[in-house]
C-alpha cells in the first residue's frame, strides 16, 4: 500500500469527524464497515468518459470483475460508459501486486483514496482488489448534479479469514442458478466461503462417475453435473469466493445406500428419505471395504473440487445402527475400541488418511475433535463460542456456526452481537488467531429456490460484517439502517429476498391487490428455533412451501420499528404516539379486509386467527394509548386488554404476530398508577 | 376418445348457458380458449387424498408431467397432497394411447371431463396429455368451503400445429435459466416451439466442437456448452415444446467471420459487433470451402439438435460485399447468376442438399422462397400474411411473424387479432393446410435477463390463444380479463415480468418507497415500432438496459382500464365520473412527488418532462370534467388544454405516455357544442 496508514478510527466516526468546511453529508452506508475510513471532502463526479486503468498484473479474475464493476456502475447509473478499461488518462487507477490464490488466509487487504481528481484503489491480490470494487460501488451516491464518489480514505481488511455460508442442497436442491446469485451476494459482503452441503439423508446431489449409482438413485434426479460444479466453482472463483463441499458421514447418509447398500450398517433397502430429523443409518466402520470405496470416491471428488478443504460432516451419529450389527460390535472388541464415539474416531482417522493422500485437508462438525486429531482439521463447532476457545486452547482451529442458524428464523441482530471471539476472552494472541471466523447455516428443510433468499438475506450480511468488520462496530441501530440499503444493492444482483416476497403474496391472495394480506404478513414472523418442526403434521421433503408461514420474513422490519417507535413513546409519552395510533388503527380495521380474502383463497385460511388477534392486539393497543400518558387504567379494562395481548402470543400455521410485546408495553404502561 | 364429441360451441358462451339448477358461477378464465366447453353443473373438490391414476401406456415425458402437475395444485393450494401417483381409486384418471413424437403435426388434442366424482384426462399422446393437464391446472377453483374444480367436459385441439416463440440470444444472451422459465411458460399457454436465433451481428451463442473459434471469438465468452443446450433440450421436451435452431445466413453472420475470416466476403479482420443495424458482412457463396465449412457444421448441429427443421435465416442480405469482391463477380459471371438474388438461390440450394444429407429440412425467412425451393420448405414470413397466403397457394408452407413481433412493443389486442388466415380467404382447404401458424419474435436489442420475461409476457399468451382457439375467439375485453389472471399464473412458473418491474423501479428510485414512480411508470410505454432506435445517441449492446423506459410495461394496463373508463363515461356523460376523476387528481398531484425522487436519483430526471407533462394532461381532464355533460367550453380554455395535450404526445427517454388519448377526447367532449 502506497498510501500511508492513518489513524485507526471506526468508519462513522471518522466520517462524522470529516474536515471542517467538507459538505455535511450523511456517512456511506458501507457494509460491512471497512477497518479504517476517513472522509477527504469533496467529491469525485462520474462522467460517462469514466475509465479504468489496471497497472501491473491483469489477470483474468481481475479484468472480469472490473467488467462487471463496469456493467453494475452503467445500471445502476444509466450512463453509458466508454468502452472496457482503456490507457491513461484513467479515472480510476487500480493496481496489485500478485494474482490470489483461494486458499484460506489469502490476502485481502484493499485501501481506496478517492479525491474529486481521481480515484485510486490498490490490493496486493486481485482478490483484495475485487473487495474494494464491492466498497467503491456502495460509495456511490447522487445528488440534483448528477452521481459521485464522496472522497475517502479507506484501509481495509478482514478481522476473520474464514467467513462463509453453508447451504445445504440436500433437504431440497437448489438450481445453479440459485447458487450464483447467491454468490454475487457473498461476494457483495465480502464473504468469501460456500459451503456445500451435497449429501443427507434426502438427497445425493453430486454426479459421481466412479459410483453413478449415488447420483442415480439417490437424488430423484436433482443433482449437479460435473460440467454445472465446475460451472457454479468457476463462477465463484472469478468472485473471490472458495468453495467448501461437504460430505457428511458417516451418519446423515442414508441416500448413498439407496444405490450401495453395502456400505451402510443395517442391510437395507434404503430410500431416500423423505421425513425430516436424526436417523440411525451409518456406513459401516467395520468393513474394509467401506474405506475402498471412498477411498475411490474422494479421489473423484479431490479433483472435482479444487479447494484445500473437504468438509465431511461427522455430526450426530447416534451409533444405533452399529450397535445393532453384530459385525461391528465384533470389530469393537477385537480392535477394543470402547464405544461408539471411539469407532467415530477410528472411523474419522481413516478417513483423514485417504483425504491427505489426496492433498486435503479435514474439516467437520464439533464430533470429529479428538485430541488425537492433527492440529491442520478445522472444527465447525454449532455447539458455541466457549466449545471453539476450547479447541483454541488445545491448539485446534475452528470456525463458529452456533447462534449462525439462520434457518431458525432469528434476527439479524441477534446474530450481529455473536461474535466468534469473547470480547473477555482470556485466549493468547496465537490461540486467538486459531479462531478462523464462522458460517452462517441456510439448512434446508423450510426453503425451496423460491424464498431460500429471504432466508439467507439480508440477515447474512449482518453476519458477512461481524466476521469483516472490527469488534468495536456493533451499533445496531446503524446495522440495521445500513441493512436495509444493502438489502436493496443485493437485489440488484439477482437475489429474490424482496421481489418473491410480493409474488408469493400475490399467489397466495390470488390476485393482484395484496393490500390487506401484506398488512397482516408484515407483522407475522414464523415460530423460531426449531419449533416449527413440532407444530403441525410433520413436514416432509415434498410438502407445499408456499404458504403464508414460507412467506413472511424471518425478522418482521415493521415489528421492529413499530417496537423502537413505542419504547421511544413509552420514554417521554409523546414523541411517535400519532404514528403509533396511524399504525394500530390500520391493523384494527384489516382483519376485516383480510376475512373475504381468506374466503376466496382457502390457503390463507390458516391465518384467520392470525388476522382476528392482529385486530384484537391494535384495539389493546388504541385503548392503552387513551389512557397514556395518565396510566391508572382501571383493572378490569386491563385485564381485558391483556386477555387479548395473551391471545396473540399463540402461533398458527407455523407463524406468529411480531408486535404483541410491543402492544403489550402500551398496555402496561396504561395500566400503571400514575 | 371415448366421451361422445359434444356440439361445437365456443368456451364462454357455453359455459354461461349451463344446465338450469347449477350454481351460477363465472366462467373459467381458461387461456387460450379450448375448442369445445361445456360446463355440467357442480364440481369436484380437492382433499389431500387426490391421486392420480395412469391408465395405459405411462411414459417419462407423462410421470414428469404429472409430478410437476401435482407440484403446482399443491403449491398453489397449500394442501400436502398423498404422495405419487397411485392404484385405484384415483381422482384424476389419465390415459393415453401413445408416446408423442416432437414433430411438426404431432396429435396434441385431448378431452377433460370433471365430475363431482371423479376426473378423467384422455389425449391421443403424452404431448396432449399435457396440454389438457394445463387446462385443468387453469380450472382450479375455490370458494369458502375450499378448492374445487368445476364439472366441466372440454374437447380440445389446436387450430394450428406450429406455435412458437422466437429468442433471439445473440444481441443480448440469455442464460439457460431464462430459457427454462420462458419454456415452461410456453407450455402453460400450450405454445409448442421455442425456435432460438443463435447467431446474429452480435454473437455466436453455442458451443461447436468442429469449429471452436465460432464460439471462442465470436461471443465474448456468452454461448451455450453442448451440456447446457441438452439441458435445455430435454426440458422443452418434458413440456411438449420443440426447439428449432437458427443459424442466419449467409448475412447476419459478422459473428462467425471473428473466428473465420476466410468465410467472409471482404477480407476482415471482423470483431464481434456491438452496434444494432443491417450491415454488409455476408459469407462467401462463391468459395466452395465455405459449403465444406457449413457441411461440418452442419453435420454437427444435426446432431445436437435433433428437431427436423433447422432455420437458416437467410433474411435481410443487401449484397453490398459480394458486389465489391471480383472473385465473387467472376464466379456470378461465369455460372450465369443474374443478381445478388439470384446468388443466394444458389447459396440456399446448396444449403438445402446439405440440410438434406443430415435429414435436416429448412426453415428461413422470406427472402429463401423461389419457385425452385422444394415443396418441404418452411416460410417465416416477416412480411405479413398475404405473402404467407401467396406462398400457400404456391404450394409452400409457412408461419406468420409479421405483426407478431413482441419487441416492438404493440399492444395485446393488436396481435390478438392479426390472423395467420384471412378470415375472407380465396385459399382451399389444402392451402389453408400449409399456412401452420406464427411465432411471436423476441429480437434482443432492448432486452436483457432481467425485462425480458415483460417483453414476452403476458402479451405472447393472447398470440398463443390466436393460434390455439377457433377463429371466431375474438372477444377483447374478455382476452384482457383472462390475460390478467394468466399473467398471475405465468408469474408462479418463475417468470419474472411481474416483479422484476417492481425490482427495476426500486433501483430507479434507489430506494422502497416506489410510489411516485410507479404512478408515472404506470401510464407509460415505450415508443412503439422501431422508433426508439432512432431517438437517441445509439444504442449498443453494452448500453444500459436498466432506465425508466427499459422497466415499463410494452402495454400499459392503467392506461387502457382508463381509456375504457374514459369511453364509457363519454357515451352516457355519468359512468365512473368519479373514479375518473380520482385518476386525474392522483396524476395532477404526482409530478410534485416525482420531482425530489428524479433530483436524488439522476436516472429518473430524463423523465421529468414527462412526469410533468402527466400533470399537466391531468389538469386538462379535470377542467374538461368541469364542462361535461353540459360541453361548449369557452375556445380560449379549449386551446390552451389543447396545448398541453399536444405537449404531453413527445416521448422522452424512449418512452412516451399513454393515457394522452383519452385526455383528448374529455377536452374535445367539454368543447363541443351542447
Amino acid at each position: 500500500m502506497e498510501a500511508a496508514m492513518i489513524a485507526p478510527a471506526l468508519a462513522l466516526t471518522a466520517f462524522l469527524a470529516a474536515p471542517a468546511g467538507a459538505q455535511t453529508r450523511s456517512a456511506p452506508d458501507l457494509l460491512p464497515i471497512p477497518a479504517r475510513v476517513s472522509s477527504m471532502g469533496g467529491e469525485f463526479r462520474l462522467t460517462p468518459d469514466f475509465k479504468v486503468a489496471l497497472e501491473g498484473p491483469a489477470p483474468a479474475r481481475l479484468r472480469k470483475a472490473l467488467a462487471r464493476f463496469r456493467r453494475r456502475l452503467s445500471d445502476r447509473t444509466g450512463l453509458r460508459l466508454a468502452p472496457e478499461t482503456g490507457p491513461q488518462p484513467a479515472a480510476l487507477a487500480v493496481s496489485i501486486q500478485r494474482t490470489g490464490r483461494l486458499v484460506l488466509h489469502e490476502d485481502e487487504t484493499y485501501g481506496l483514496e478517492v479525491s474529486s481528481s481521481a480515484m485510486r484503489l490498490s490490493a496486493r491480490t486481485d482478490i483484495g482488489a475485487i473487495r474494494g470494487l464491492e466498497t467503491l460501488l456502495q460509495l456511490l451516491d447522487a445528488d440534483a448534479n448528477g452521481y459521485f464518489f464522496s472522497a475517502v480514505r479507506i484501509e481495509d481488511k478482514p478481522r476473520f479469514p474464514w467467513r462463509g455460508l453453508l447451504m445445504d442442497v440436500s433437504r431440497h436442491f437448489m438450481p445453479v442458478e440459485v447458487l450464483k446469485r447467491n454468490i454475487d451476494g457473498l461476494a457483495a459482503v465480502k464473504m468469501n466461503v460456500l459451503h456445500l452441503h451435497l449429501s443427507d439423508y434426502q438427497g445425493f446431489r453430486v454426479e459421481c462417475l466412479s459410483f453413478p449409482r449415488l447420483h442415480e438413485q439417490g437424488s430423484d434426479g436433482w443433482y449437479y453435473t460435473q460440467e454445472q460444479i465446475r460451472e457454479i466453482l468457476a463462477y465463484a472463483d472469478e468472485r473471490g469466493v472458495r468453495v467448501v463441499p461437504e460430505f457428511d458421514i458417516p451418519g446423515h447418509s442414508t441416500s448413498w445406500f439407496v444405490g450401495y447398500p453395502e456400505l451402510a450398517s443395517t442391510p437395507g433397502p434404503y430410500r431416500v428419505e423423505r421425513r425430516y430429523g436424526v436417523f440411525s443409518s451409518a456406513f459401516n466402520p467395520a468393513a474394509q471395504s467401506t474405506y475402498a470405496f471412498l477411498d475411490k470416491f474422494f479421489a473423484e471428488m479431490a479433483v472435482l473440487f479444487p479447494d484445500d478443504y473437504v468438509h465431511i460432516g461427522g455430526d450426530e451419529v447416534d451409533g444405533a445402527d452399529w450397535e445393532a450389527n453384530p459385525g461391528i460390535r465384533k470389530f469393537m472388541k477385537d480392535n477394543a475400541i470402547a464405544d461408539t464415539h471411539e469407532l467415530q474416531a477410528y472411523f474419522n482417522q481413516r478417513l483423514l488418511a485417504i483425504l491427505g493422500k489426496y492433498g486435503k485437508k479435514m474439516i467437520g462438525w464439533d464430533e470429529i475433535l479428538r485430541p488425537d486429531m492433527p492440529k491442520s482439521i478445522v472444527i465447525q463447532s454449532w455447539q458455541g463460542r466457549q466449545r471453539l476457545a476450547e479447541s483454541a486452547k488445545n491448539g485446534f482451529m475452528g470456525i463458529l456456526s452456533a447462534d449462525y442458524y439462520i434457518d431458525i428464523y432469528k434476527s439479524a441482530g441477534f446474530h450481529y452481537l455473536n461474535d466468534p471471539l469473547d470480547k473477555e476472552s482470556s485466549l493468547s494472541e496465537e490461540e486467538r488467531a486459531r479462531v478462523l471466523g464462522g458460517e452462517a447455516t441456510m439448512w434446508s428443510e423450510f426453503v425451496t429456490p423460491e424464498n431460500i433468499d429471504a432466508r439467507v438475506w439480508p440477515r447474512t450480511a449482518a453476519i458477512a460484517e461481524r466476521l469483516w468488520s472490527p469488534a468495536q462496530v456493533d451499533d445496531l441501530d446503524d446495522m440495521y439502517r445500513r441493512l436495509a440499503k444493502a438489502s436493496l444493492r443485493l437485489e440488484e444482483l439477482g437475489l429474490t429476498h424482496i421481489k418473491n416476497y410480493d409474488m408469493m403474496l400475490r399467489r397466495l391472495a390470488g390476485g393482484p391487490d395484496t393490500a390487506a394480506v401484506k398488512t397482516l404478513a408484515d407483522v407475522l414472523e414464523p415460530v423460531k428455533d426449531w419449533w416449527r418442526f413440532s407444530r403441525e403434521t410433520p413436514y416432509q421433503t415434498g410438502s407445499p412451501y408456499t404458504r403464508l408461514v414460507d412467506a413472511v420474513a424471518a425478522e418482521s422490519e415493521v415489528a421492529r420499528s413499530f417496537a423502537k417507535l413505542v419504547d421511544e413513546f413509552l420514554a417521554d409519552r409523546k414523541t411517535g404516539a400519532q404514528e403509533i395510533r396511524a399504525r394500530l388503527i390500520q391493523w384494527s380495521m384489516n382483519d376485516a379486509r383480510f376475512q373475504p380474502i381468506a374466503r376466496r383463497s382457502p390457503i390463507l385460511r390458516e391465518a384467520l386467527p392470525l388476522s382476528a388477534n392482529l385486530s384484537g392486539l391494535a384495539r389493546a393497543g388504541l385503548r392503552s394509548l387513551d389512557h397514556i400518558p395518565g396510566g391508572g387504567m382501571d383493572k378490569a379494562l386491563t385485564r381485558e386488554l391483556m386477555g387479548l395481548v395473551d391471545e396473540a402470543r399463540t402461533d398458527y400455521g407455523g407463524a406468529q404476530l411480531a408486535v404483541t410485546v410491543s402492544v403489550q408495553k402500551l398496555v402496561e404502561a396504561a395500566a400503571r398508577q400514575p
